[in-house]
Order: C-alpha cells, then sequence, then structure tokens
C-alpha cells in the first residue's frame, strides 16, 4: 500500500454536495466523471496526496443508492494506490482477506481496482487501486 | 486544508483489530495512545502522508461505544491538517458550517482539534487538527 489514494463519499445529489465540499475544502471540484461499469457519477477534490471522491447513485437499486438507504450519507470506502494490484491481491488473500472481485476491474480516474469484503476489515470498504499507464 | 492527517476508524478492541491493520497495510502499529479527553484509546499507523487512527472506547457510554451500536464498526471520522485551526474554524462557521466546539481542544498525537456537525457535510464526521509544535 503506497498511500491513500481517495476517499468515496456516498452522497445523494452531486449537485448539491459539490458546492458544500468546495466550501469546506476551499478548493474547487476538478474532475466529474461517469463509471459506467457502477453505474455511478463521481466528483473529485483534491487534498494533498489524497482525493475526495463523492459518489451519487444514477441508478435507484445501485450500490450507493443501497449504501445511503441502509446507513445514510457519509464515508463509503477508503482506496489505497498499490504498485502491483495482482501481486497485493494475492498477498491480502494469503492473509485471509476476502476480495469482493477476483481480477481487477475498470474503476473511475483510469484505474484498475479490487474491493475487499467489509466483514474482514472491521466494516471498512478497503478498495485497492493501480493506476493504468 | 493542507492535507488529511488522519482517517478515524471506530473499532471495539484494539487489541484485535491491530494485527488485522497491520496485515491489511503490511506495516507496523508505530503508537498507542490514551486520549483522556475523549475516553478513547487509539493505536496508529501511516500510509504515505495519511494516518490511519484506530479508535476504541474506554468507556462504555463513550461517542465511539455509542457509534458502533448505532452503525457498528467501520469509519468514523476524517480529520484535515490545518495551518491556523482558529482562522480555519472561522472561515468555515461564516460559510455556513457548524462547530462541535467553540474552541480548540487537545487530542491525539499532539494537536488541537475541532470538529464540524456531520448535519452540515453529507453525513461526513468531519475533524481540523492543527499540530502543536
Amino acid at each position: 500500500m503506497k498511500h491513500i489514494d481517495h476517499i468515496g463519499i456516498a452522497v445523494k445529489n452531486l449537485e448539491v454536495s459539490i458546492p458544500i465540499f468546495e466550501k469546506l475544502l476551499n478548493s474547487p471540484c476538478y474532475k466529474k466523471e461517469m463509471i459506467e461499469s457502477e453505474q455511478v457519477l463521481t466528483a473529485f477534490f483534491q487534498t494533498g496526496q489524497t482525493k475526495l471522491e463523492l459518489l451519487e447513485s444514477a441508478h435507484p437499486e445501485g450500490v450507493i443508492s443501497r449504501f445511503i438507504e441502509k446507513k445514510g450519507e457519509g464515508i463509503h470506502h477508503i482506496a489505497f494506490e498499490v504498485e502491483d494490484i495482482n501481486e497485493e491481491m494475492k498477498r491480502l488473500v494469503s492473509e485471509g482477506f476476502v476480495l469482493l472481485n477476483e481480477s481487477p476491474k475498470k474503476g473511475a480516474d483510469n484505474k484498475l481496482v479490487c474491493f475487499l469484503h467489509p466483514k474482514g476489515t472491521n466494516g471498512v470498504l478497503v478498495e485497492l487501486c493501480q493506476s493504468i499507464v
């Protein structure tokens, strides 16, 4: 794990939340992106080495909608940048962690990503991500 | 906001969770500390610019116990390092955010801290912290 690439925050409505986080961080949203594979709209903010990624469901049955129904708006996951996602997935499986996807998939921000089951990480949804070069 | 200083994670039992996060991060816990003012035991891990801070309640009625009862173990707050906490508190109040403490208080890791009301930040509990030099 190199560093925290981003923190994902589930929100109901990006257009409401973007100005809130712009005021909070005193810094503009620099990118919006649709993640087709997850049907999620994202908005990014930079703070030091780490980004905040706001997540709005593009679908009423999507993972972000279900998360908000269950827990309300708030922090959804932490993503760690890794050097080699396949090696890190192997290492974590050998340590007993459970992966939510068996091979890396295309995430936001031009990255390959893999999620770990939060039952093995004290309820924290952890994402691994590796930049595609 | 300079960068994300740490992410606070509520856990039931530090002694169970420390080895989990050591395996996850492939990096040792480097410090444990009791925060007297909050009656919370903490354990720290470094990952790039940002720390993970595990939080265990030292008191059954404490904020961390109540959080876990309501939401389960998981991510509790995000803390941003700021240059001047009093100035940042003033700026945020002028932007309409609500502070949970009106003057900075002593937190973990030799910092002055202030929390924002999560109702104003899409359910995200935000901490400001300034290192005491």
